[in-house]
């Protein structure tokens, strides 16, 4: 099964590539925005695909011609301010569905946020992103598309451990990037995730064992 | 029929509580967002509720309560950043969509902006916008509510025409607010609009017959 990481250059996208590169159940191909990103990943002999999200979705279709499953875990990032958020974070990630749906790529991962299904837990701080999230996961729930929402707290840098909590609601707040990954790749063929979407932290289950009890 | 004016004080929602007020068929209430707003609706006779679309859907419902007819046409405006076109424009408007479902407030009006349906038509100098108006349409769509989505050409300060251009797609690109404003007075209590988005820009038909003719 070939899965198309779009937000291949971010910190979870890097993980992921790899983690899917090294696997045995799948290959990857990686969508990157600019030319110059393409070395560092043919370097560790992952196919790259160069398009944007600011593109049409039928760019965006062209990219992911080929491939059986699409994890979206783009996002503008901070730095650029809420217009990308609103053409990425919301319109990019939805072209991204409207590509899968036209080419029948039946499997969708989204990473989304903490409790981005309800506005009363919405942090303050970065508010506008959760409305570009929430919309987002919207229009994918409406989809017909077999779509797994990860909704992973504050995302910290330090190494993975593998164990979580998952569900519609969890106690705490953080996780490594490392183990979102390890949640999208454990995701991808696990039935008990289809059709759902669940928060996650760190906690105290194995990936494997969190995701079966759903 | 009392209906709400959501965006009261904004350029278009003042033409519309006049026309509403001056009207036989409908009573009016402004939404507005500050006590300070308050007096001027009041010296002209029209009633005025506080709240904001930054609130929660209950307090958007609280303020629609006894009327039966809601009309969007809030905006954040250029001036406040892509931010607010997040938080009012999308999720405002979102907010204000879900408060007249559990109110079983069915008519709905938005205001919209032309093509706004279509992204390979978007001005691509107000693209953030452009997203936020198309998902807030898209939810309203797929509502249950007795929805007309108005998309109007370039807004114009000068006095309306009451001639205008209506239809999926229309010559021309732009319309006094004045018209927008009689357009939705006329939409209300029209059948031919009832689950329906149209482009609208200054033309040559009369309003009434350019709205039964769609």
């Amino acid at each position: 099964m070939k899965v198309l990481v779009v937000g291949a250059t971010g910190q979870i996208g890097r993980h992921l590539v790899k983690l899917l590169k090294e696997s045995k159940e799948y290959t990857v191909r990686a969508m990157i925005r600019k030319e110059e990103q393409k070395e560092a990943f043919e370097q560790l002999g992952i196919e790259t695909v160069v398009a944007s999200l600011e593109d049409t979705v039928d760019a965006i279709a062209e990219s992911a011609k080929g491939c059986e499953a699409v994890v979206f875990t783009a996002g503008s990032g901070g730095k650029t301010g809420p217009d990308k958020t609103l053409l990425i974070d919301l319109d990019g990630a939805v072209k991204t569905v409207e590509a899968a749906e036209k080419l029948g790529i039946n499997r969708f991962i989204m990473v989304s946020a903490l409790q981005a299904h309800r506005r009363e837990n919405w942090n303050e701080h970065i508010k506008p992103y959760y409305v570009a999230k929430h919309y987002a996961d919207r229009v994918l729930m409406q989809s017909e598309l077999n779509y797994t929402i990860i909704r992973p707290g504050g995302l910290l840098n330090e190494p993975g451990t593998g164990m979580i909590s998952a569900g519609e609601t969890v106690p705490g707040t953080t996780i490594p990037r490392e183990d979102v990954a390890r949640i999208i790749l454990a995701s991808l063929n696990e039935d008990n995730t289809y059709k759902l979407s669940f928060d996650v932290v760190s906690g105290e289950t194995p990936i494997p064992d969190a995701l079966k009890t759903l």
